[in-house]
């Protein structure tokens, strides 16, 4: 009888008996070890590398004597002298059980490894791809069993790999014979495994072991941004992020505004359909060129939008999303052929996964949110925000969730205000005003330095001051109420009610001037009356949104609020308050996730599960219908004014004093200059 | 307690007792007789009707009275004055069970209905169709609760039509919203079910009931010809036949001239591809055209070809079949999207199927022929021939069937003739040859006088005689031996050797006159020492190929020989054994069974079990390279010659007295003077 020897693998701390001689990659997959391996023990791909550990083991009841694995060979002395390997690293296919052993596996040999997401509130992203490399030795032909190259190839996944009942398209089977022949009957395959149990598909093949890596893409389409991040299959990390406008905007700047350009032209919503798949793929062309990625290395794309996007980016007209009761054409997810939506800066066989719509309101963005920051599994009232041209708001806890969606508008993201721009070096995104002087300093995107800081002038040289971003803005609009130059109705008062030659006159209102470069041929930068109007319509809309949530949710407050948003993490959480855009909650409560829908894309294409999990939590979300609930307006209206007086900040308390009257002006009310001037 | 009644339906002979009031359609479906339904028994589509039977029915053992139906509705009246019912038809849905009752299901209400086959020895096609209508009723959109129009239907397909698990493009999804409003909620899917258990597809959406019909297309792709059946699903029916020629003729005329293309030109694969894509695409728009059918109700398209014609219509590079070990990219069947292979003339979501291939000589043609002609269910030994540019033989019966290819070249189907053509009108497609005088008479296709009957040049008027084709070069070659104009090595002897002036020198050779248009100013046909070499060589090729599978086998003789091929039909048996073209058998033996690789093509277009069957068989078809074979060789030489000496038809012996020895001419021997040219 052979003699057998205790491998005791970490962390997962699987044990078992081996037979002396047992490959430790062949012992870990006994075992059910997450132990990674793409060349199935060949040698060849250094994935299945794990560090041996010798001495006392009291914990584990074991002594590792040195001996307890076969010796360094020469297929690792050949890895290790061509690609390098860490000391004391071995390949596991290669060495042996020889004596009782601890072997760590560690991360990134693992196939389920996590990887670490920067929001420190957030959850890791396990990797679980759909999209997986095997290398396989394929038997070669033989004149007397005439089975083609591509039946061997699957008879090889299924001996190598126990992947069975394989699909392959036309194009594949196209480059079959000349890859297989190149590798010398050796190929790497990658294979997209549907998360729904269709049939694993053979999507590229190369000679030999592939090790030009797998990338993948998680796009957030938003109204006003396209944002989108290339991931790296391999490691789940981050190669590259950008964000470019939507080109739809030149149809309408909001949604309803898109779909009216979709009712009104013949052809309107193909052209925005046309439009924004033009954009991504622009998109995608300059990540892979940022990140140094071959194009056709990028498998999978994950897209989440809101319910309007997603039907003109599928091609669908989105007229019924105008009018109640709002239907989609489809709430499921859905699993596609990239080309199917003329995606093309991608290899010609990717696939693409859109997350479920909650409701025709309340879209895929917002879906991929909740699978970010999952209220269904918290503990605590949660309120989450996800600021955009529309807004997705989501309150629950592991008992119940509620989402509905509110039209904020483009104002949050820097348009259709005056001297707004997109959140780019040399736009302004911090201000504080000077509650007594009533002078602003500022930092402007891409220079560390205040305003009013020594070197300023030359740091900002580069980009120059050119606009406002969004969360400059709200920052702007706070601190202008905070030092008195707002009036709870958000009127802009005079240079003399205010005391400084910065309130300027323009029409029948007034205006705040921030920066005034004129003299040197630079911008002026101010914040109009219209301008106040603009947010104050945005953040009546993104509160009414959430008090009709806390409302149905019986509620009076909530115990903490996430700010999520391409430009969410960059809000300033007391402003947000002062402003009213939420509701009010501790300071310390109030936390940003960054971009969650973006974020909820990445976790969707990093782990395949998390889609089957993100499909079964939708249904369990209830959606709220902000457009034709009568409470929604009602709040809306109420929540027009800046009154600043449930002011959860003492410490600002201490320093400015509100004034408590209006002020009065050339008979433009409270009502939003604005609104008139457009009506 | 309801009444319950005794309902026997026929031809099925299935039988139950049902409650009164039981609608026809409900007790069929419990019954599990095969009773067809579009509407789901809403009273619109009329295809569940049936006949009520009255009377005694002793076999039965059941009376059934007046009365034993419900009484004619207002559902069938309207449906008879709208669309007419035959008389003592009633709609199975509308129809209800009140007495003991035998109602009998028209074929055409049958779903697995059958098509007959014109040829006398074939079976029956039984209906089986991938793509069937479904008529659905769909839930309306309420906002209570959100779920896509897509995800109501997919809901409306299973508590309708118990149909799971649907899958659907993002081209259909694009639709489903105008659709489904403009058919009030009520529409008609499409919907493709894969014979290998795939999940269901939803391929089109029409508002209401959908009566344009289905159709599909049986392509047999040959390296000549690629002729092509259009069908209605619906029935079964071929609406339109048409043929082109293959316009890859341009790049080699046989397939070893393509392979050799692919390898001496870097486009050369593609070129070729897009040639025949292209020359599909055109076919199936005559046929469309000429049926009168809108091209996007063609659903789906099965395709037969030859390995190397099938590795250059899905894109692949042939140039392994060039060369031992013959291995083909793919060998199992393909089920494809017809936009994959650039056929744009079909539905824009139309699959198409290709039979599997046997070998790497041995194509999906062959497959589709063994369909059609069954060897492997056959009690005697059945020696099926398909004639082409290069013949696929079978030879076996219920114990083993075996299978090789032979590269006949394209004389066989008038090409690399003097005077050949395709088989169209103005062809000669018959002829005799007097052996007393020598002199020819013949038929050209499209009239049915022979050239020496009375009004024949009136007839042959419109089409004028233009050439010979395939089954005609065959007779002459085999009447020309017959009547002493050949000797046994196939010399055509001189005028004075032969005893007429039609035998007319022509360069070192002679050739024989068949018709002499030249005064007239129309053609010179007749028959060159070249032609009588190129049909040596096919003829040869063809035999040696059938002797090797015989060898094969271990027998001496075959019971029967089935001619097939898209001109096999038109092959006269007696001048096929003349020639030395197949072995001999009586001549009540052969028979012809038209074009089975179409036929073949055409059963698994209507009988989708019919694709698992011949993939099945397929794998039990043992496949014999000629190409490496000595033997092949061997017997290739051995029956160049037309020795006419195994005489089978003693009728000919004693008509004719065959010259015992070859003509001396000019030096050219027995090898063929057509290849001493090429050479």
């Amino acid at each position: 009888m052979t003699t057998e020897h205790l491998v005791i693998f970490t962390p997962s701390g699987k044990r078992g008996r081996f037979p002396e001689g047992t490959p430790v990659l062949q012992a870990a997959r006994q075992l059910g070890v997450d132990l990674d391996s793409v060349c199935g023990g060949r040698g060849i791909c250094s994935k299945c590398q794990i560090t041996p550990s010798y001495g006392e083991f009291p914990k584990h009841g074991v002594t590792v004597q040195d001996g307890a694995l076969s010796e360094w060979n020469s297929v690792e002395e050949r890895y290790k002298s061509k690609r390098g390997l860490i000391d004391g690293r071995r390949l596991g296919c290669q060495a042996k059980v020889m004596g009782d052993i601890v072997i760590d596996v560690p991360p990134e040999s693992q196939v389920h490894r996590q990887v670490v997401r920067k929001a420190a509130t957030a959850r890791d992203i396990t990797m679980d791809l759909a999209t997986r490399l095997f290398f396989i030795e394929v038997r070669e032909p033989d004149m007397e069993e005439p089975t083609g190259d591509l039946e061997r190839m699957a008879e090889a996944l299924k001996l190598q790999w126990e992947i069975d009942n394989v699909r392959v398209d036309a194009s594949v089977i196209g480059k079959l014979q000349t890859t297989l022949r190149k590798g010398k009957w050796q190929v790497t395959v990658a294979l997209f495994q549907d998360h729904r149990g269709e049939a694993p598909r053979i999507v590229e093949i190369w000679p030999g072991l592939h090790e030009g890596g797998l990338f993948g893409l998680a796009i957030d389409l938003g109204s006003t941004t396209i944002a989108a991040h290339l991931c790296d299959l391999a490691t789940g990390e981050v190669k590259a992020s950008s964000g470019v406008m939507n080109p739809q905007i030149r149809f309408g700047e909001d949604l309803m505004s898109r779909v009216s350009y979709a009712m009104m032209n013949a052809n309107g919503a193909s052209e925005m359909t046309k439009a924004v798949r033009v954009a991504i793929n622009g998109l995608v062309q300059s990540l892979a060129t940022e990140a140094g990625v071959d194009p056709s290395l990028i498998f999978e794309a994950v897209i989440v939008c809101n319910p309007v996007m997603h039907h003109l980016l599928l091609g669908i007209d989105p007229v019924e999303l105008g009018q109640a009761p709002f239907a989609l054409a489809t709430s499921n997810s859905l699993s596609l052929n990239a080309i199917d939506l003329d995606l093309d800066q991608v290899n010609k066989r990717a696939r693409v996964y859109l997350l479920p719509c909650i409701a025709g309101h309340v879209g895929a963005d917002a879906a991929a949110v909740a699978l970010s920051e999952e209220p269904n599994k918290s503990e605590d009232l949660a309120l989450i925000v996800d600021v955009g041209t529309n807004a997705e708001i989501l309150l629950g806890n592991k008992t119940k969730v509620l989402a509905c969606s509110s039209p904020t508008g483009p104002a949050f993201e820097g348009a259709q205000i005056s001297a707004g721009q997109r959140a780019a070096p040399g736009a302004i995104e911090r201000i504080e005003i000077d509650p007594v002087t009533k002078e602003p300093r500022f930092r402007v995107i891409g220079v560390d330095l205040w305003s009013d800081d020594e070197g300023f002038s030359e740091a900002v040289a580069g980009s120059g001051i050119t606009g406002i971003c969004g969360s400059g803005i709200i920052e702007a609009v706070a601190e202008m109420r905070i030092a008195g130059i707002l009036d709870p109705s958000g009127l802009i008062g005079s240079a003399e009610q205010v005391g400084t030659p910065r309130c300027v006159p323009e029409g029948r209102t007034n205006s705040y001037v921030i920066h005034d470069a004129r003299a040197e041929g630079g911008p002026l930068i101010s914040v109009t009356q219209g301008d106040i109007r603009a947010i104050q319509l945005a953040k009546s809309a993104l509160y009414a949104g959430a008090r009709l949530l806390m409302d149905e949710m019986g509620v009076e407050k909530v115990d903490r609020v996430v700010l999520a948003g391409a430009f969410g993490a960059h809000i300033s959480p007391k402003h947000a308050m002062v402003l009213g855009m939420i509701p009010d909650v501790p300071l310390e409560k109030v936390f940003s996730a960054g971009n969650a829908a973006g974020t909820g894309a990445r976790i969707a294409l990093l782990n395949k599960a998390s889609r089957s999990e993100i499909e079964k939590t939708v249904h369990q979300i209830k959606k709220i219908e902000t457009a034709i609930e009568p409470r929604f307006q009602e709040h809306f209206v109420n929540a027009n004014a800046i009154p600043h007086a449930k002011d959860p900040f003492p410490e600002l308390s201490k320093i400015v004093s509100l004034p408590q009257v209006g002020f009065n002006t050339k008979g433009d009310g409270g009502d939003g200059g604005r609104r008139r001037r457009r009506g």
